[in-house]
């Protein structure tokens, strides 16, 4: 089958008709269909499949063993998310492995199609949580603590899906199987548009993390409490998404942004008692940190204007990663120099990329739009991601 | 049994273990739990149940008929609000009815106890919609196709709870019965406390409305979307939050809130494609509407520099209400020449008065705090508000 018949097969899955696009995220009902489906077609192509303990999906051609050539990516969305942004990785994976098998290739090296779980950190809150744990990047008792909005733990959550919570944490083993890494994902920017190529190869992926900002105040009523008796929290949440816009301009390159932001207890007729928003940041080189120290200087400043208090914890922080040099080579060389992109996306392929030779592949998204319905790749540019994969998987494997 | 008695029978209906406090909102479980134990409760003294066509239970002391004196408050709470905030008014009714049962009174006079629906506009957006419907304040239609968060209107909700939703709308034959209607409730600010005193009358409603600001702009990737390149709805919505607190505290005693704020979809590592806010704003006399249109030029004026559109829907309005003086001197009278008290604090009492002579009685708060688990009143003043509460039905209605 086509990369992009894999996809329609999952292309009603997991829909949001409040959002439009896709709300999967891991473990709940749409993103275990996604599973089923994922370890149906993996063993339809004859491969074995097995969930290691942190809920990541393996599915091995030939014995699983060192050195092996990994590719994959994700199969959970943000709310609202495209139908590209993780799936396409993962069906070019299984359409090159079907490829290279109607081919009679024999893969020399194990190789192995990967689905991470939680990429997005829509549930849980922490990105690449799959990978992070694999690694070791993440502490394991901070990962089974996570609550999603409902309150309820990554280990609740992975417990009630037949996991046992015990064992989630660092898999040196099965890390040590990876020889190389390589995933394939639509584009997220303009780059290709600009470029007017169909695939690249991934050069770097800048810095970025994740922080809370909570805002405490005096909840009270909305008509009956003066302007000059409040500490309403929704003032210094304002002000610091204005700082974060204010101070990201004038630091090259970076990208900061507020998307989450919830009012507790959120009625109209209600002075919040607490607002808490995220901060999504990145900037290139080792800049972030500062950047976040004057947002949340900002963030101080404009709470105690308001008799109000604010605690800022960070969620995750990933240094810029460059990726493996001989590789990029390798797939510079197999596919006929294609261009190559910089990312301010996070991956799974950039959390491995500290611990294995790891690459990835961009696919040209013609809206240059992604988390978002928006999202696009057109079929013609799938179908040369995926021959891409082929080409370069069964190289690695040979 | 005692205001408190009855308040303590339900302290355990709707408690919000995430916000603090109680969510008792129009049709969900705990309003329907505490409808049924007001009904079990009502029929206890001996008087007749009934529920109109708009979700009100009204419950009778002699045939219902002309002149009636008619007393009450609400059940439903704001999210994570307060144990007083309508039930006080309920409960102390309820104890009323029964010590001028207790005392041998036979009213001269039909009297009713009412409970009207969704006061808060917790669930559906407009407050007092139970006394709107009532007295024909806000269109049948309109009324119907109000949606909660999850998209369900008040039709169907009514429906799923028995109600007929084509018979939802204005009840002049109802409406007529009222010869006077008396609300007990809660102080909602300091008032009482500086004023030392546990009661008072209520003698003004300032002019109050909601409005929502909804902003579209462009979702799209947190990390790799430039800000350039942005067309995020946060920003004029923040720049909006702001503008409120700017241009309110520019116009004498105005109160004007932003305490509902929601992005979609909402995701950390997403820019929003749309921002819904929603404005509570509250001005003596009759200067809301022009403040609601500045607000609305600089929300406009943020949107437009962010290359984001804002649309802006009032979602209620009601003037500046002074209750009837007659009753008012009446009140003042019977208990002792207490202090009168205007409030920015909207009830079903204010829209009532538009109609029929409305008053009020409010019964002190320790905290001055309400819309909050913070909300108070001590037993002896609940006492007090009960007494005050007894004696002038057993005037009125003699």
């Amino acid at each position: 089958m086509t990369a992009s018949g894999f996809l329609e097969e999952i292309g009603d899955v997991g829909r949001d008709a409040k959002r439009g696009g896709y709300s999967r995220h891991a473990f709940d009902s749409p993103e275990q269909d996604l599973r089923a489906w994922f370890g149906e077609r993996a063993l339809g192509l004859g491969l074995d499949v097995d969930t290691d303990h942190n809920g990541n999906i393996w599915a091995w051609w030939g014995p699983p063993g060192p050195d092996a050539v990994v590719t994959g990516s994700h199969l959970d969305s943000v709310p609202g998310g495209g139908a590209f942004d993780g799936p396409l990785g993962v069906v070019s994976a299984l359409a090159a492995v079907e490829r290279l098998r109607d081919k009679g290739s024999r893969p020399g090296k194990p190789l192995a199609v990967v689905v991470f779980a939680e990429e997005e950190g829509g549930r849980f809150g922490v990105p690449c949580l799959g990978s992070r744990l694999l690694t070791g990047t993440i502490d394991a008792d901070r990962a089974r603590g996570l609550r999603d909005a409902d309150g309820v733990t990554f280990a609740e959550a992975a417990g009630n899906s037949g996991f046992n919570p015990a064992l989630i944490g660092p898999d040196p083993e099965r890390l040590g199987l990876i020889g190389k890494f390589l995933e394939l994902h639509v584009e997220q920017g303009r780059g290709l548009i600009d470029l007017g190529a169909p695939v690249a190869v991934g050069s770097t992926v800048i810095a970025h993390g994740r922080w809370r900002f909570s805002f405490e105040g005096q909840g009270n009523h909305a008509g009956a409490t003066l302007i000059d008796d409040r500490a309403d929290p929704m003032l210094p949440a304002a002000a610091t998404v204005t700082a974060v816009r204010r101070l990201a301009r004038a630091v090259p390159d970076a990208r900061a942004t507020v998307g989450r932001l919830v009012p507790t207890p959120g009625g109209t007729n209600v002075i919040a008692s607490t607002v808490d928003l995220w901060l999504d940041a990145r900037v290139p080189g080792t800049v972030t940190p500062a950047l976040v120290e004057d947002i949340k200087q900002a963030a101080e400043a404009a709470a105690k204007e308001e008799g109000c208090r604010v605690t800022v914890t960070r969620e995750s922080y990933s240094d810029d990663v460059v990726f493996d040099d001989a590789l990029r080579r390798d797939l510079a060389d197999r596919l006929g120099t294609p261009p190559e992109l910089p990312t301010g996306a996070g991956h799974d392929a950039a959390i491995l990329a500290g611990f294995v030779p790891a690459g990835m592949l961009y696919v040209r998204n013609p809206t240059g739009i992604s988390h978002s319905p928006e999202e696009f790749a057109e079929p013609g540019d799938v179908e040369a991601g995926a021959t891409a994969l082929t080409d370069v998987l069964g190289h690695l494997a040979r």
